[in-house]
């Protein structure tokens, strides 16, 4: 009950940010009585969001914290399904694993798993994933597309494109598209996808899309090593962004890409990729699960393999650690 | 330690049924108190197992009972890996569920999970499985195989071989395949497969390959319409079968097949598979995901899907609800 109000709240708070609007107003919109009104303005005080109440005018939003939670999310989303319905916790050892409890427990596709902060962030193949509170975009989507197994990989280069394309526009920044699923600025990482996949015999039962992107993250505290290859977009931007509206903008761009795969299967999305991927053209060294491939990279196939050539011959290279 | 003490005390008992064994001499090889001997052939007969004791001579084993418990698989197994861990229970709602857990903490391959009853069984797309206690073969094994997430849906083929080929050797009854994931006899089902698969981009992870097996069960209490489609090795022999001799014979065939597919790939389980389907040459009627679809079954192409002729074409079906 209180967080249907506190999100209508916000919501009225954010879209009155020119005028004030009295407590009266509030109370007749929300259908709530003027005391919880009060209530949650404290609430939302104390959250770290500024509202300036004047006697006789009523409140005004006068500074948003950046966060994450739904109150945030909502109002800005113009999905139908994505994002719809929202998991959200200040901090969670991973969003993954309980993406996949609640993915099992028959949660709608769309919905998604977000927290401020992860304590067990994870990568592909276990590898660590920092993900500090309040400075990235740490979250998991649950897809249910009624595709074969073999196609499931797809859904990590859709979801490349999409962030790409998101980001793009909300920055301005050269993002490029690194396979099998980084995203870059310059030669430096700030994003990685992980996608999990549960299947019943050659049927996808449901995917878990996960992402970490670097926002605000200052690096300041990263090892050189790290500073050599990673980045955030506040680093190369110059500029803090606020997490919510880019977060709106990756899950509408996400959802028009996926219902259009539903519809026009993976050919447009693998074109849109090869515009985005850096590497294309260039030569690549992969350590595959079986042994070390080199060759120029050319695109994709069908599937969502890299083709390297080499020579006459064009390679299908699958999971790797790429190395360019 | 008294588990310990218990199998290794099945297993001599298994193997001097001729003779009779000093409380002696079975304490010295066991290493163990005569009261621990005294306390584990107790226990054992509380399980059904009946145990001649006569002064001066010792003990022998005069009748076992039915079981799939630990202590009755290990004497039989010849496998390397699988069946050696084993998570045995009485009662679960369903073996899968439990082998997700497993594998997801981290069991190794093959590590087996059985149970005498399953009180919440469950075939494909969520179907009922029934699976009333003492009278089947109800577990799931666990594999990793180093493969692309396309390639999941084999084992469920091999599975269908291992199982088809041991279970012919053992019992002498036609078991034939009926693709994609049952064993019959005659026309009717006795076995079915439930393969579960996780994965990581387009890496398997681990597959949970779940099997059924309907051995004692007399079918005297099914209604018509399952008399019709159902049956089961006891109905179909005449006779009673003891499920830990089965179950080590499946496991070792599963080994074998597994083995060689790690190896030498899927070819080889093709041409199996196509000697065992009891459809090829027959024309069947499948209901795909995407509709009806019906021709001439005419083998499996190299990812498993079966092949349909339709006239001058051959089209690969994927997982069906087929007909014929």
């Amino acid at each position: 009950m209180s967080s249907r109000i506190r999100e209508q709240l916000l919501s009225l708070l954010l879209h009155n940010t020119d005028s004030f609007i009295s407590g009266e107003e509030i109370s007749r919109r929300l259908q709530c009585s003027r005391a919880a009104v009060w209530k949650q303005i404290e609430e939302l005080r104390k959250e770290g969001y500024q509202i300036e109440a004047r006697p006789k005018k009523g409140y005004r939003l006068v500074h948003r914290p950046d966060r994450v939670a739904p109150e945030e999310l909502k109002p800005h989303l113009s999905t139908r399904r994505f994002g719809r319905r929202i998991l959200y916790r200040q901090s969670l050892p991973s969003t993954q694993p309980l993406a996949h409890d609640w993915a099992r427990q028959g949660a709608e596709e769309g919905a998604l798993i977000i927290t401020e902060e992860q304590t067990q962030g994870r990568g592909r193949m276990g590898r660590v994933w920092h993900s500090p509170p309040h400075s990235g975009i740490w979250m998991s989507l649950i897809l249910r597309p009624p595709v074969p197994l073999a196609q499931a990989p797809q859904l990590t280069l859709l979801a490349s494109v999409g962030l790409t394309r998101a980001l793009r526009r909300e920055t301005g920044l050269d993002i490029q598209i690194k396979w099998p699923n980084d995203l870059l600025i310059g030669r430096k990482k700030f994003c990685g996808i992980l996608t999990e996949t549960r299947g019943e015999q050659d049927r996808v039962q449901y995917v878990v899309l996960g992402t970490g992107i670097n926002v605000n993250v200052s690096g300041t505290h990263w090892p050189d090593e790290l500073k050599d290859t990673a980045t955030s977009l506040m680093i190369e931007g110059k500029r803090s962004y606020r997490r919510a509206d880019l977060i709106a903008a990756i899950l509408k761009e996400l959802e028009e890409l996926y219902d259009g795969y539903l519809s026009h299967g993976f050919e447009p999305i693998r074109i849109l990729w090869e515009e985005y991927a850096g590497m294309l053209g260039r030569n690549v060294r992969t350590l595959t699960p079986r042994g070390p491939v080199e060759g120029t990279a050319v695109g994709l196939d069908g599937s969502g393999a890299l083709l390297l050539r080499q020579g006459e011959e064009v390679i299908p290279v699958f999971s790797a650690d790429i190395d360019y």
